[in-house]
């Protein structure tokens, strides 16, 4: 089974590129799955429905989020009728939406995603782990389900890895988002669950984290705002990272990054070569 | 000329792969000019006089630091007598040792390296942008040295990101450390910087950090530390990043990550192979 | 009835002073439940199972604690058989010890104590306004219990000031702890809940939050730590809350600070004179 | 000789105070020297003209600032022709305004007044130390000027304290601003120096931080924002500091706090009774 997970698409530059290159990856691969972080893809901040819906109709089956879920408020109420729509797990009782989400990919296996927030230097929500890992236990691999993909969307590396080690074994990937940089630490774990700490983000590279970087540089030197983040608009890369699976357990016998256009180094899973 | 960049050695796993391997690197690839990361070597904190000299004997030109510079309290005083010996430049004023230094690399190229801490979910120091920009500004890239090598310490990506643009066409290399996992978004900046947010550590990256995953995991979980945090002690991997520099200008024509042994995806730049 | 709440005791100096003080409190002015904040007493660290006796034998009803609860490991122990010594009551599942406790008072009235802790600025913990609410709503006051006392452990006035508001009506006092200074904002807020932002701490104010102060000072001012931190040894404050609670209701018909000795201005609650 | 420090003014209930008491105070209490925070007047968010006027003519003789400084855009252009406007000393070079200000006095005397920004759990400026003791020693107290005002503005208690020690005999005046809530432990610190680690806001206390605390306990209780903050409109009280200063050293010889209207407990100081 083949699973591809594309992390945080930032602005237009970001949705261009996905919407471009997902539906011919999709096809030329024989993607079975493929989950698509868009907390940034309205401008930086959040998701409309119709961005949610272009990202589907290209080829993602699930769409995750982050801290910026609800940037757009449409989101609130949106993300009610959108069951493809992830948020992160660990928000409040009561938010709108679902943190995990049981879905049906092209091979006919069935998959779990799930959505979590860390805490480190990110505003508090409840233990990501065990929220996780009730969700993980509530359908267990080989058993309720045949794959299960986390996109853990944290600040700190430490968090990250520390997750991908509770879950090995128990998931077939465990991903980061959330630093929109691509890690190069993509391995399978030592009990079968395939884990990078990011998988980057889907945009413009000559940036700062996707956006426009001369406001962000002025913030730096200055501590004063001038204007609005906004996102750049140059040569996008699409950024994830794409693991095969076993049938019968679910866990990942190969991994390894994907990287298309913009200014970073170009990569294509090997395997997708056969 | 040709740079080598080493990121954060952990502990005794990432000391013994360095000095086992830094030797034959230097002299088969001819190395010009070596810098590592050693703020973790002596059991993930600080550093001693006895590794920083073993890493210079095994071929660093210069060893940079971080926020555990000065968890070994002995460097706080020998590093007034060990020149070679960087930490970050945003300290205090009367922080001992130098925040920056000059060396004269195997082709007899002037060198400046420069370590500078970031500010963003750090213990804040001084304006780490200024602080790089008055050494620079001292030695100005093709004037007063022939290369210079900026190792910024910081979680942030977006900070570290921000200072490769701000010292794009001025700096050789900006290098991130800190954050313990390589990123692939290494690349020469528009005016001819390279650049990678994060050069990885070198240690076992089946832990957390390079620690021991255990008491992390515990502590994610529990909130109540169980024991000391220990190195991870299994094989270790060598992780950093090489440029190309032009003789003249002292800026990028080639970067690339090196990673060496371990469990994550072995790589060498493919510029050293001619 | 009459309660009085005592906050974060630090060090010798700290517990000299209440230790000496409180017998007299309790019998001069019939107080009929007292609860102590215990986090810092052993050392300016946790406390200890005999520093917790001390605390009982001289008048304590319930000791409290927060972030520095098991700094001394022996009460990850003796918590678990000393059931007046309460922890906060979002720390995980499975955490060692209880985070609310229904005791009885000198004149028979049941008083439920919650700790909580803050996430804003803190170690993220799980919500701390829904922790306490499930303490509150499985014993309402007026009905299960005839009062309800909350410690917020917390450093943002933003995350107690909300707090109080968010139980108004439904607890007897909303305190603060941890900042280790004294508020002078204690009122009764609309629906009858005494309100603090912070007890303030007893211990020896001529310090930086009860520590000798030469040791942060210089952590300041270098960024290097020097020595261990000690708890300041000069005359001690003894800082705190009195309030009155209506028997039937449960809700404050009177608040007012206590504060007697060190380098504080005195304060005795007036209505402790009639 | 003396002072009045007024804690920041939050919206218009808190401008409202300030504009009808501050003048009687002045002259019922021949006040010599007046200095209001004013960093949260517009709204709840930094400050315009017209409102930094009205101070001034209410009877201020210098505002201060914080981390909102500059939320209003115009005090960007307008703080460099009114002098008596004072930002955080220690935003970075190039930042419009000025960060310490002489002024004379009614009674003639000689004020400095500057104003710096904590770093713990804020955004990084640099070095709150050594900034404000390079003003404080280029006007020695007693040498150059018979006041010297500082408004630490700051989060953690520890750094307001650690600032009130390293200027103790070398200033009037250590005030802390930005927590929104007054502090009990005003005090003159052993070497002369009038210290109290916050001043608190000027403001409706019926709040949180003077903001209708419909919004921030939504905020608390959900992680999402439902509409923008606005400053509560219910009775204000003024709450600030009060020091008399010895003629000749400009040491404080008294202290005490400032509350007037509001739901607060009033107080005024005794010695203003003379
Ligand atoms: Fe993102
Ligand atoms: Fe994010
Ligand atoms: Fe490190
Ligand atoms: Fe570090
Ligand atoms: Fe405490
Ligand atoms: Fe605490
Ligand atoms: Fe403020
Ligand atoms: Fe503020």
């Amino acid at each position: 089974m083949r699973l591809l997970f594309v992390g945080d698409v930032v602005g237009r530059a970001g949705r261009q590129i996905l919407v471009d290159r997902l539906p011919g990856l999709v096809s030329d691969h024989r993607l079975d799955f493929v989950v698509v972080n868009g907390e940034n893809s309205a401008g930086g901040f959040g998701i409309t429905e119709e961005i949610c819906r272009d990202f589907l109709d290209a080829g993602a089956d699930a769409v995750t989020l982050g801290n910026h879920a609800f940037d757009q408020r449409e989101a609130l109420v949106f993300i009610a009728r959108q069951d493809r729509l992830i948020r992160p797990v660990n928000f409040p009782p009561g938010t709108p939406g679902r943190g995990a989400g049981m879905f049906i990919a092209r091979n006919g296996a069935r998959v779990l995603v799930v959505n979590v927030m860390g805490r480190v230097y990110m505003d508090a929500l409840d233990d990501p782990f065990r929220a996780v890992e009730r969700e993980v236990e509530a359908s267990p691999l080989g058993e309720q389900c045949d794959a299960i993909l986390v996109d853990v969307h944290a600040e700190a590396t430490s968090e990250k890895q520390a997750m991908g080690y509770f879950l090995d074994g128990r998931a077939s990937l465990v991903v980061g988002t959330h630093t929109h940089v691509p890690t190069s630490d993509h391995r399978i774990l030592p009990a079968g669950t395939g884990y990078m700490s990011d998988a980057g983000m889907t945009g413009d590279y000559d940036s700062v984290l996707g956006m426009d970087k001369d406001e962000p540089l002025h913030r730096f030197l200055t501590k004063v705002p001038s204007q609005r983040f906004t996102p750049a608009l140059g040569a996008a890369t699409l950024s994830g990272v794409a693991v095969e699976l076993d049938d019968v357990t679910g866990l990942a016998t190969a991994i390894a990054p994907l990287r298309i256009g913009g200014v970073l180094e170009e990569t294509i899973p090997r395997f997708w070569m056969g």
